[in-house]
């Protein structure tokens, strides 16, 4: 139905990626490329509201890159940039902001909860964040926008502006639809209390070395009523399990459903059955980011081919735009 | 002592000019380009924020150019461009946005000032309006930014964003200061009442036909209390006189002093006067800018000319910018 239509979305780098991020984000965003035309940038002028550290933002976004390449992502049918690589969006940020109402901002969850939250010293940036977003949507007459339902607001503000814009001025923009994400199951972290986040150390990193991983995998809580071996185990309370359902075939599922409740698995044998599969399913990502590694050239060529790409929408677009403005 | 200073300073289109416009800041712009390398740029992303009719747009930024240029400005010496055709300026104000305080616009008298007002609707635009400010001065490393007293936070703003900056990443930026113009006595309108201005419809146009300038300056309001003719007048009170001073003589200025006193100078002969020493004043200015209005390609070109100038510089900065942020 949605085939070919134009789907865009920002990385922003945050460092090691993990299962929550690669089951919530990153392999649903790869999946898109099959029946879509994707734009997707590593969101490098979103992160300078966060990161104030030159060699750390770069790295970063480095690392984005190889991760999605490895996993994956394929710069022949999708155009893969560096946001920074198109500063025509910077300018259009700056156009849209002359009609986007102040309250819209002032509204947006993210900037309520981050002042709700007492962040020291708020900029000017954290603000207007959600009016760059909607350049970067707009710019690349972008249709689809895949976001979770907690960021369904920053699409709605996107909508708004584009509207706004297409009445004040004449059609201008092509007003972008969200994609809301297929609801899955929460990723907890190790701790087994909190959702996966690098913010609670609670992370499994598809990329770490291996022994890394096997650490962090083996060191997940399960049903913490099981204190003994030959308690029998409830699956529907335990991490691992769910981590099962996500990897692991229904036959498999069934099997050790069963033998966790009557404890003829143990957690150690079953946190080594997930850590089996989690490399399986990582195996090829892993051997490529390797390689990748090895050859930042070509990263920088593929993420030059996208740039080229992605500008000649984007002068279009912003001619349009520049045009209807009087600019 | 601050000769070859860089200054810089940038022009709202905001239609036709007239005597305060010339006397307050036309004038004083001008004279600068004598002993100050100077960049002046038709500041057209920032009429934005309260134009939104594109052949509007156009064509007050055109008659901006055609006015300055009448009015002597040399565009030998001075990088004289419009703002949009660098765009560079618009990537610097992302990333300064993401060092500028909230706090800090918030506390804009502009903006408090036009919210105050009651604003309909203010924009996202209207209240970052000083980052963009901060970022023309900051990207051609200007050392003065001539204003006015009400608009010396701007560039305080301009001050604070470069520090923060610098501290943040680096030094990169050169903190600019204010030159605070010379207070010059405010003209008043043809009512002789509020400061001229648009928005009274008080003013005497320094383009319009001589027709039109003529009605203009006979309308003006002079000592309400000087009844008849042969009522003796109160220069103190009479804007008519308020341009004598500055139009005339040291000598003709204490003649029409006493004779106004005296009733030997009636209003309307008195009026006379000013209007051939206006006349005077603008005379070469006047017929130059009907030249110039015949000769569009010449304005494109000498816009083009400073645009290439302007843009040497805005791109060395900013790269040093990208530089010292990881971009």
């Amino acid at each position: 139905m949605s085939k070919n239509k134009r789907v865009l979305s920002g990385m922003q780098p945050s460092g090691k990626p993990h299962l929550g991020n690669y089951l919530g984000a990153m392999k649903p965003h790869i999946e898109l490329q099959e029946n879509h035309e994707c734009f997707y940038f590593l969101a490098n002028y979103h992160a300078l509201t966060t990161v104030r550290d030159k060699d750390k933002l770069a790295e970063m976004t480095t690392g984005l890159a190889l991760d999605y390449l490895a996993l994956g992502l394929d710069p022949e049918k999708t155009a893969f940039f560096r946001q920074s690589d198109i500063p025509e969006v910077t300018e259009l940020t700056w156009i849209i902001s002359t009609v986007t109402p102040f309250g819209l901002l002032e509204r947006a969850h993210a900037w309520k909860d981050s002042i709700a939250k007492g962040t020291k010293n708020p900029t000017v940036g954290l603000f207007s964040y959600p009016v760059l977003m909607a350049a970067d949507i707009l710019i690349y007459d972008s249709e689809l926008v895949p976001v979770g339902r907690d960021q369904k607001q920053h699409i709605e503000i996107a909508r708004d502006i584009a509207t706004t814009f297409n009445h004040t001025y004449g059609e201008t923009f092509i007003v972008p639809e969200d994609l809301i994400k297929k609801e899955v199951e929460t990723i907890l972290g190790t701790d087994g209390i909190h959702k996966m986040s690098k913010s609670y150390s609670n992370t499994v990193e598809i990329f770490a070395p291996e022994e890394d991983l096997r650490k962090q995998v083996m060191s997940m809580v399960t049903d913490p009523a099981r204190v003994r071996r030959d308690d029998p185990g409830n699956p529907d309370v335990c991490n691992v399990f769910t981590l099962h359902k996500i990897f692991n075939s229904e036959k498999n599922i069934a099997e050790i459903n069963k033998n966790c409740r009557n404890a003829s698995l143990g957690c150690v044998d079953c946190k080594k059955q997930i850590l089996e599969s989690i490399m399986e399913e990582l195996k090829a990502a892993r051997k490529k980011r390797i390689e990748l590694e090895n050859n930042l050239d070509y990263i920088e060529e593929v993420l030059r081919r996208g740039a080229t790409r992605a500008r000649e929408v984007a002068t279009k677009t912003l001619d349009r735009v520049r045009n209807s403005v009087g600019l």
